[in-house]
């Protein structure tokens, strides 16, 4: 955590407090608590110190664990196991107790603890502009190497689901050794088998998250989509895999130890891609190339994302700044900052403002269309002094 | 979904809507809307009928797979990606499109859009009997059957860890066939040992994710914890496990497909239990039978809570009942409802009101004290109309 940037930010509003009132599932409570905490509690941020109310079953282990200045229980406030309004008398002591009397809160913290507190007289204002969000966005270097070494899980994870893509048969129709199997004689021709199955998203998607657990990482979902699937970019993609389509791979893990996340994305073609889909695929390595050097310090997110997009236009492929109403084409921002969330700040997007050193972000253009599917490439980098770092090691190659 | 208990539960209440702004991350939200969007979108329950606003990228998606009675997009209140303040006026004029001036919204709904609606002139009311949550704890058949096979995907797991448990070696001291093993003599005598190497408890709960993710599970986290740190409940454990030692797995994972929860937990102990530990085990194995005896509908969870204490009070140990303060004994609740979340309602515990049929708990007494360690042991059960159905099939053995 950069306690200077918090200091900064959080210290320069207008309240007396920052106020927390989350599990760990919210990457705002893990980053300013630093605990692990199942159930929500609460932090409060003020005049400099961080403090925690935390259940007594949580106790020992969050005075052990968390990077916290002061740790309370909820029996320091004669708190028993009861009554939503005791609940909030003890939130409500709890913050008057630290000389508090106004507190900023992020704009998803729970309505309900917002409105008993100001009905105990505490002012609860939203913080609309995210502080919080934006102390998270610059990364230590420690942060950094979290995020690096999430990524060399990930990128065994995308080897295994490349080399399941790259061994698979293709059934009925000629282009594979393999295609007289028994097992292959009922199913559809092109499509492609594993041990004489058909290989399905599903599969491929196990093979991926296997290989992150074996590496430390987890992961609640992962995009393994071809055809029709992957003109939808958040299709997870189920079913029998083809050849000769494109296929997007897109995996987003978290590391169990730090819970700081990676990302990458390839686009796989086992077989013959017809030219359309290899001209896509074409484009969006150069357009994920011009991204890619746009990105440095003072660049905007606008600039990296027009920089993807001039590759697009000017091959005539819509986007969402020659058409808001677009249903193909480049039809996504190009990235997005990433870290306890697999979702941050800042953006790559129309709008996005200055990048900075520590930001880390994604970068990963795309085409879509149902008549042709999708293809989309994406790096994960860090933004350095005098440029950046790509975090991602691991070759385009499309047909396999 | 339960129609009928919706409209009852939700309609009943004094607003015009029920309103939610949520991910697929918020259990009330995909139970609702049955539409899997990683991102924060809007559904409305108003009139009997089930309304969602999503963004362009999603809205493809949401109306092939989302429950809803209708589903609109940005686009339909000319809405581009931009500032905060227009999205809100969408979000309110979507509300205001339903005739509906007032909604309510559960108590950990997002407060910067409950501020900006009233903002715009909507009342909104924290549903502070978390109404939602209600009609949720009553299953139907078929969320019962989810959550059934996710239990079987459990247990298939936790047999995964019990074999590598049993199948351990110890370090230097003498229980062992194979405690010569050159890798073997730098570890502490009483370590166990996996191919040489100490067995730990990230080795295990990496066999029992792997074993899950293969039957189409996945899972945040696992508890295996030994000695010193299964006595505290939440402790996740690290590090080498040890012979003569009470050894908790807890695992919770949830079906990917169905995205119902199941829960388990078993403690072993791989040599020779000391005789608290042993008198522990055979306590709470008591204590879990008294429990489930009394789950039956109209009994309240106070009255399952209570027949866990009593088997643990009878024997002189200490429980929060006896003494709020304690930090050894019986220092939970007996048991939660299980669905969407891994923690929802109804609670076992002092204060908690009548089972139902349909409703599907936990049901897991537990002793701990750093001194001896901790022992928990839990069956899933659910609630049928003159009695319960165990929906766990895994065996009470303690040693391995």
């Amino acid at each position: 955590m950069n306690r200077t940037r918090l200091d900064r930010l959080l210290g320069g509003l207008d309240t007396d407090g920052y106020l927390l009132d989350a599990s760990q599932d919210d990457a705002n409570q893990l980053y300013l608590s630093g605990f692990t905490g199942p159930d929500p509690f609460l932090t409060l941020y003020a005049d400099g110190e961080v403090h925690l109310l935390v259940s007594g079953l949580e106790y020992g282990r969050a005075r052990t664990e968390a990077a916290a200045d002061t740790v309370e229980r909820h029996a320091d406030y004669d708190y028993e196991y009861g009554g939503r309004e005791d609940r909030y008398d003890m939130y409500a002591r709890f913050v008057a107790d630290k000389d508090v009397e106004s507190v900023s809160v992020p704009p998803r913290s729970p309505v309900g603890t917002a409105d008993a507190l100001r009905e105990r007289g505490i002012d609860v204002v939203v913080d609309g502009d995210d502080a919080l969000g934006e102390v998270r966005a610059v990364k230590t270097d420690e942060e950094v190497d979290a995020i690096r070494a999430a990524q060399r899980a990930n990128e065994a994870a995308m080897r295994a689901a490349e080399s399941l893509l790259a061994a698979a048969d293709v059934a009925g129709g000629g282009d594979a050794p393999n295609d007289g199997d028994a097992a292959a004689e009922a199913v559809e021709p092109g499509t492609l088998l594993h041990d004489g199955e058909p290989l399905t998203s599903e599969r491929v998607a196990e093979e991926i998250e296997v290989t992150l657990l074996r590496h430390g990482c987890a992961l609640d979902e992962t995009i393994v989509a071809g055809g029709a699937q992957a003109a939808d970019p958040h299709d997870r993609g189920s079913g029998p895999l083809r050849a000769n389509e494109p296929i997007i791979v897109d995996v987003f893990p978290r590391s169990k130890a730090t819970k700081y996340h990676a990302d990458m994305t390839r686009t796989f073609c086992v077989g013959d891609p017809d030219p359309a889909a290899r001209e896509w695929y074409d484009l969006t390595e150069r357009a994920l190339e011009a991204a890619l050097d746009a990105v440095e310090p003072g660049a905007t997110g606008e600039e990296v994302h027009a920089a993807a997009c001039e590759v697009y236009e000017a091959a005539g492929e819509p986007t969402f700044r020659t058409d808001p109403e677009t249903e193909t084409g480049f039809i996504h921002s190009t990235g997005h900052g990433i870290g306890l969330d697999v979702h941050e700040s800042p953006r790559l997007s129309s709008g996005a403002g200055e990048l900075e050193p520590g930001h880390v972000v994604t970068v990963e253009p795309g085409l879509y269309d149902p008549a042709v599917g999708g293809v989309r490439l994406e790096d994960l980098v860090v933004v350095t002094e005098d440029g950046h770092e790509n975090l991602t090691d691991y070759p385009l190659e499309f047909v396999v």
